[in-house]
């Protein structure tokens, strides 16, 4: 009898989504009439850059012709692109990598998920709290916790809390943990980490032979000047630290789905017998074994990002989205909500007001309205009194959005 | 201190296509002069129908334009691909299938290296023998298995030898086995199993409570009449198989990157109590938890594949390259070699000749007639004395080395 991993059936549904779309779905039957605007997935909306465009068209030429024709790339990603990552991505913040310390992916979604995979099953986990659901998940389908008990927290999951009363700075953990997840720009809270304080990350890390693992997915929304854009700006990160980036947000590949990994040499995990491994060879290994690299063609694509026209018009994208944030948070400021984010990320998270618990300040905007967000505890526990809204929109509808903030949502 | 998976450390080196590079590179330097041809990796070398360009450039048009922008997609893939794999691949032989039981990713050696995710960690896996080596190496990476033994078997994973013994068919194995990797027409021996030995498996894992992964990656390949295009045309299947399938080498898409994968919603596996679980929604939570979709570029080009011109430039790819098939089979036929596969696949399985073992045959084969192949050991123990040779070159590379087998090869 084939048995299943049991360790799934310890997932609830993925209901935070599919609950959204069942109350707005709801909503519209009984209210066809209403406009709705939804600031709640964060998905981009401004098309490709055209530097982006112009190589794919080149690309897909090419795949017609014989001369030309691309069958299996490598599959750690196209030296072309590689380089191009090292030179624009990491060389100007003072970091050097070499090429085989980067692997192209489809994803930082995938590769969130699957990077826990050449980790032992015995250690433990760490996340911030509120965080991005797929660190946890693929952590439970894997085996690393126990059961989701009644406040929402898997056991054997360390939690760090991340609210408005600690700033959204998470506090070194009491207990050993192995495995680190941290996130910034952070999705959903749109924080920051100084410089100071990551490096007590790193520092704990390198005394406790943790692993940080540091989705940097939101890096290209920084405006801020002190905010550091890699963890290996940190001293002696890259002894213990993993690092993600993505073309989804910074160049609009949601649906196009190009990504990195970097994985320095020096980053080890360890043997019972406290023996270190290169983290580099096993993830080799991993994407080797069960990845075939991303198509040549979008590989072209993000590789036009970093062209001079591709970069402007990458910043223009940018600007546009964090525009739209600066307005989102200006006009919940002047309507004296509490709101944080939007500086240096896409998203704005907000305090919902008069105590009220994520859900129903849900049900309210989408009522009064007619707004949909997403509701802060479907990212944690922590989240619960929390509300994420993106700047992920066109500018008419961010400003309506706002508007209607100002003048329909009733905050007595 | 972060524990790494040791499973990964049972892996030997990726040592076949690495070691096949240092002998072509050692060869060459010693002998520079040498007109070198490659018929050791199955990758493709035609261009891409016409069909599918022209739809990408569509799809790349649509992406620079903010009505037609896509963000992300469903992870699952568009319905617009999944109802034309329905239409096309699974109608015309009396299957019915719902869009939820397929699942578009990005290759099938992702599908059938992650499908063990959803499986519980004590079940016993068979593969046949020789393999392709993901499936084993997947599941030794998820511990599965115990070491490498002397023999070049992986402790606890049943192997089923097939060889020109028992023409290519495996036998029921005798201890009990959960979860069976079948792959037909097979990489490496391009054989296939009939109506009547398929039905044997369906019997056995449907008694056994087992599941077959089905690999059909080359089904477009099968050109005789009775030899099965897919799993499900057998009764039962539904409830015991999963099908895995790919445009890698249906349309030349091995540097594109789409594949799709069956997983109907009878299929199940049990908890340790015995209740069955469905595979469906498990391989839908893994995909949606660890995936994000494919690109929408590539499942437009991969749709065009379904057209009237798309249909009629696959068959001319794939005549192309049976052609070559039949050049090759017939050729070493000619010269007294025993032959295997090359009817229903794009692979020659050949035994080499007086004794040698396969890379003796590699050594002579690149020495004697210039031509690189894979060593048939390198796809397990019972590929030991046999040696593959791909369709996929040009007709001109195929026609020569063909000459170079008849004039150059000694073979007394």
């Amino acid at each position: 009898m084939v048995r299943v991993n049991e360790n799934y059936l310890k997932l609830p549904g993925n209901y935070l989504f599919s609950e959204i779309g069942r109350r707005v779905a709801k909503f519209k039957a009984e209210n066809p009439d209403a406009n709705i605007i939804r600031l709640g997935i964060g998905d981009v909306t401004r098309p490709l850059p055209e530097a982006v465009i112009k190589s794919m068209h080149e690309a897909v030429d090419e795949m017609a012709r014989i001369e030309t024709f691309k069958g299996y790339g490598p599959e750690q990603g196209y030296s072309f692109l590689i380089q191009k990552i090292i030179e624009y991505d990491y060389r100007p913040l003072g970091i050097e990598l070499d090429e085989d310390e980067i692997f192209i992916s489809d994803g930082s979604k995938c590769d969130t998920g699957n990077i826990q995979e050449i980790f032992g099953i015995d250690n433990i986990v760490a996340v911030t709290d509120p965080v991005y659901p797929v660190y946890v998940d693929t952590n439970v389908m894997a085996g690393r916790t126990g059961a989701l008990d009644s406040s929402g927290r898997f056991e054997k999951i360390v939690y760090l809390p991340c609210n408005a009363e600690n700033n959204f700075i998470p506090q070194l953990p009491e207990t050993r943990v192995d495995m680190i997840y941290l996130c910034y720009p952070n999705n959903p809270t749109g924080m920051t980490l100084s410089r100071e304080e990551l490096k007590k990350w790193v520092d704990y890390a390198i005394e406790n032979k943790s692993v940080i693992l540091y989705d940097g997915a939101y890096e290209a929304y920084i405006t801020e000047k002190d905010i550091p854009h890699s963890i290996y700006e940190i001293e002696g990160a890259r002894k213990v630290a993993i690092e993600f980036r993505s073309f989804s947000k910074k160049a609009g590949f949601t649906g196009t789905r190009c990504a990195y990994t970097v994985v320095p040499k020096e980053v080890a995990a360890y043997t019972g017998k406290g023996e270190p491994v290169s983290l580099n060879k096993l993830w080799n290994r991993r994407q080797s074994t069960k990845f075939n690299g991303v198509a040549y063609i979008i590989q072209r694509g993000a590789a036009a990002v970093y062209t001079e026209e591709g970069q402007r018009q990458v910043k223009s994208i940018i600007d546009y989205y964090m525009t739209n944030a600066r307005i989102i948070r200006e006009g919940l400021l002047s309507i004296g909500l509490q709101v944080f984010g939007g500086v240096n990320a896409p998203y704005i998270w907000l305090k919902t007001p008069n105590g009220m618990d994520s859900w129903q300040f849900f049900d309210k905007l989408l009522k009064e309205a007619n707004i949909v967000g997403t509701p802060g505890v479907g990212f944690g526990p922590s989240g619960e009194g929390y509300f994420r809204l993106t700047a992920f929109g066109s500018r008419e509808s961010t400003e309506e959005a706002v508007e209607r903030f100002k003048t329909r949502l009733k905050l007595d």
